[in-house]
């Protein structure tokens, strides 16, 4: 790296890549989102490895603007039963653990929304809703649909359908930025 | 080691080191972390390292009784509120992140329990109820308390009063092991 | 609960149930833990809910030892690989998660050892080691083994046998309570 | 909300506020992060909440580049020391966890970055170098910086930021896609 050269280049090309996606996405499927959320009588949410971690980010969100979420894996975790709804991402469709969940889930009778990159994975067919975002996965390790390493536009855009979804979730409620700031944990 | 004298001896100290310690604690103590779940609107549980894992084995529990419990620092934690039970654990008494913790959950006139290894610690002196274990603190490197390393005995006995706590509120409840079984998580 | 008669009653069976099984246990079981846990290159640990819970308990000790140890689904966990040693711990043995980490460990070549309550499961027949611990599983629904609820006794005497593989450990180290102190996490 | 008028205008919105920020950041800002990321021995990531998600993700993909790092909290975490690295983000800059921890760590002469919203904050008069995100706080309820609840842009902005400067050490490192892939964790 030439100290003189250094750009944010690589910054402009990640926030494009994801513009790109917002771009092409049908709105539909957010509604979708919208609407299986407000339905569901609690959210379950569960990924591996970065997927997970930006569900983490949407579910902490859908926590302040009052619903009832829980991350699979974590203390106070439940049982999903019916009339529950799990979120789930995996770029590749194929990811075990998610896959063995979503099963597990159908099995219960919860409505099963999984944001894949690969709309024809075993996780696609599966579920009840497929978001379909048209990134790379990890193992594609081609450069046509993003310059990124592996499943990183995947994860980045993963964290982004689901803040554009609260961002809509808020705005149909009416609350204030005041109204939801009790939420916000306070212990730390 | 002498491969042919391998024996059980360690498990053994730590096991009777537990069993002094279960003998000698005042079942008052117990009581009071009985009485005040049973009143809490919601239950925080908080602590760092080895303490705060046995915090989470125990939260665990109390969620499938029935009780709404969060982990500091877990997804789906809200801020804590009056009415609500914070059970914190700290050998030293003296961790800073559970300090803190401590005093923003007596600013919100939530109840306070330390578990601590020291009674005259910050903590013991800003909790409503102190629970004192009488075990090593992790700096006491001495062997007078415990053979065992560091917190290594106020670790594990955090987790068995919490566990014989689960275990009357389980009998009161009169709730069979069946009752309880559809509340473990399901998607592991 | 009538206040007068409030006792210590049930931590004490849940110390006895423990001490019983510490009493039973085949010293040779603990010895081969440690003896892979000193031959491995590093060492992975994963189980689900409380069991879970216990391994991380252990494997933050290992750590203090000078291990280099990582939870299956934390942030900075590599790929496992030969060499390595994986440790699994379920009450039923049958747990999906788990016995799907032990057949990719297997496929790797890493070496799997398995705490289980049931010697014939799916999991105890796939590792390469097995820990027997003579508790009820989660769905033993009887009194026989455990008055306590559900998996309990599993949970709390996985954690203890690996207490003490980790005092063996530690004393056949020579090393003092001052020499590990360092390694301690010190950003809490 | 009408069926018939949803669109993608949040997400446009969203990414938006976020590509005005990656044009308006001053590249010497990620060259300091790429430089001490290179520099460090070892590198421990903190922060609360979303913030604290968006580091883990970033700390992940260092992982997969070869770089040793820990994320505070976690199981595997030791001590830090002199010659480390210490990434925080607060956007207030005034989270007492992480002001903690930029003391803690400054003690222990280990290498405290700070990226936060705040340029006069506590946490950026306290770290050695700080990112400067123009975004909002999460205290800042009006409009003018954000459309978006609370810290949403800081957070974002914070995984972005990460994001391209792992895309720039990745340049770097001259590793193809195939090199890096057999760091991801491969039991989930």
């Amino acid at each position: 790296m030439n100290s003189n050269t250094f750009t944010n280049k690589n910054l402009l090309v990640i926030l494009e890549e994801n513009l790109r996606l917002a771009k092409e996405i049908d709105p539909q499927q957010m509604k979708v989102l919208v609407q299986e959320i407000k339905a569901a009588k609690r959210i379950f949410v569960m990924a591996a490895g970065r997927s997970g971690l930006a569900l983490k980010m949407a579910a902490m969100r859908f926590m302040h603007l009052g619903y009832t979420v829980f991350v699979v894996g974590e203390t106070n975790t439940p049982a999903i039963l019916e009339g529950d709804l799990l979120i789930l991402a995996s770029g590749s469709g194929t990811t075990s653990s998610v896959v063995s969940s979503a099963e597990k889930a159908i099995k219960q009778k919860a409505t099963v929304i999984a944001l894949t990159a690969d709309a024809e994975s075993t996780l696609a067919k599966m579920a009840n809703t497929t978001i379909h975002i048209n990134a790379a996965t990890k193992t594609d390790f081609g450069n046509s649909v993003s310059q990124q390493y592996a499943g990183g536009l995947f994860e980045q855009f993963t964290l982004f359908i689901l803040e554009g979804v609260f961002m809509n979730l808020w705005q149909e409620s009416g609350l204030t930025k005041e109204d939801l700031w009790p939420k916000h944990a306070n212990l730390e």
